[in-house]
């Protein structure tokens, strides 16, 4: 009898990697799965690219029964509004697929329609419509089109050895206080993307040690983070070595990711500083050792990240 | 205290009609919720409008623990065509967001992938995409993006009095065989379309009863189905009258329904005769009284219709 391995004993992304044999390709495919969106070009002269993505929030998952609604309905589009941030594009249209038990309050669904619906306007993205259906638990599945000009997304494919790791804003503890309603850096992204100075951009939802290593394995690289360097976002009575776990490997911090060529560092420095009031910190550089990811930790030592951070089925 | 109304209480149609209020209109939007596909417009001077629509598949409530994973992933993507070939358009692409508990066999993943691939390579739409999550139970959601030539979508909402009302294959008993592997009508949809003759049409995913609602009401309008007509999938030995039932209210024929004004009705029927071996027939008549459905009987008596067929929360 051959054993049958479960989504636990497989884990997420090797599970991902075996169902990508059923995913298609073609000329019309700019980007299909692995980063942040789906890039697609449709037949005729457009002058951008557009962008699909799809995210779910699950109760017992990603967020508990006693979480608010309003906040929940906020994380859903936060979550698809973030993806289309990664790759410097604008949002447009949405749908949203709501699962709920028979038992749910109509006002628990009025409220996430109306925190998805405040969030999504905040950033000019359209609800346009979506599904409900009875399941056993709440869920939101949010789908979103936006675009980018032709040929100008920002994958997480282009790090170059020597380039410099960015990261938006501070890290860890999402879980403790902004998870449901982190802000997705649009503006931030858009303006990236126009610099022309980012050779590759995800954000962080899985956690910064997963998230550099989906932009080193895309790009055939390595990376190098500096513990030192990592801004944390709280450090409490439990010290700096404890927040800096925190921040390497929880999830849903949303931030962005990003890297620029080393020759541009501190000229692109000066330039966010004058635009932004939102931090942005040098935590790394990109290394030729494919695949390698590793960590100069306080004392000194290089030690190796092997955590892969936030993963679902592990 | 105010009591708080739950989805059981409240039924499908009105939470639905209650959410409408969270959705976004704008020039961009050529059709919001309410149809078959959102219909949506992007800057620029395509040839073609761009048409989205999402549907999920979620154990227990629309398959059961010992389908076979194969035809569920076959199933989740049928819907969506289904969608797309009722506005008469042509699938692009589509992500999945996949849901499953930690326990499940990644083999039962894989063959429902492997089901959602065949059937959209089949129509030549291609899966680039999504997301997999764990959650209590088994479930996918498809969301799809398509296309149609500008302004040519066929609605719901274009039936006149005195058009005849269409279906295509026979209705009823699909729980009992075809729900897990119809076949959409994508070819015959664009057929439609480009026929001209064809002023409203919607797939039957709720029974002939609630989708000649839909039609009946974003026209403003009122139908009449004559039961003596209704193509019947199947007539057991509890008789026609049970089949008529069966057609009437089960839910997920995914035939097309539509309208065809009553002086083209021959030359219709003659046109599609010539080009489809699937049968297609008239099954009634729009008529001007506002929201009346009725059903005239075997009997000759007109009853109204009032139930709604297959409704989730009711």
């Amino acid at each position: 009898m051959i054993a049958m391995k479960t989504l636990s004993q497989m884990g997420e992304q090797a599970t991902i990697r075996s169902l990508m044999k059923f995913l298609q390709a073609g000329d019309d495919i700019v980007v299909g799965a692995g980063d942040d969106c789906a890039v697609v070009r449709p037949a005729g002269n457009l002058p951008f690219d557009i962008l699909l993505t799809s995210d779910p929030v699950i109760e017992g998952t990603h967020f508990t029964e006693t979480d608010s609604p309003w906040k929940v309905g906020h994380k859903a589009v936060g979550r698809v509004l973030s993806d289309i941030a990664a790759m410097g594009g604008t949002p447009d249209w949405a749908l949203i697929n709501l699962v709920a038990p028979l038992r749910t309050p109509v006002s628990r669904v009025e409220e996430a329609y109306k925190g998805a619906s405040r969030n999504a306007l905040k950033y000019r993205m359209k609800i346009i419509g979506g599904d409900l259906s009875r399941g056993p638990v709440f869920e939101m599945h949010v789908f979103a089109v936006g675009r980018v000009p032709r040929g100008a997304a920002v994958l997480r494919s282009g790090a170059k050895p020597g380039d410099i790791i960015f990261v938006t804003g501070s890290l860890g503890y999402s879980r403790k206080s902004k998870h449901l309603l982190f802000a997705p850096r649009l503006q931030e992204g858009i303006w990236l993307r126009k610099s022309g100075m980012v050779t590759s951009m995800t954000d962080i939802s899985d956690g910064l040690a997963c998230d550099i290593r989906n932009i080193a394995e895309m790009s055939k690289t390595g990376a190098r983070l500096e513990a030192d360097s990592i801004p944390v976002s709280e450090q409490t009575a439990s010290g700096r070595s404890t927040a800096l776990n925190h921040a390497l490997y929880d999830g849903e911090d949303f931030e962005l990711l990003f890297t620029v060529p080393a020759s541009k560092r501190d000229f692109f420095i000066r330039r966010w500083t004058t635009i932004f009031k939102l931090r942005c910190t040098p935590v790394g550089v990109i290394t030729p050792h494919r695949g390698r990811i590793e960590c100069r930790m306080p004392n000194g030592r290089i030690t190796a990240v092997n955590k892969r951070g936030f993963a679902h089925f592990e």
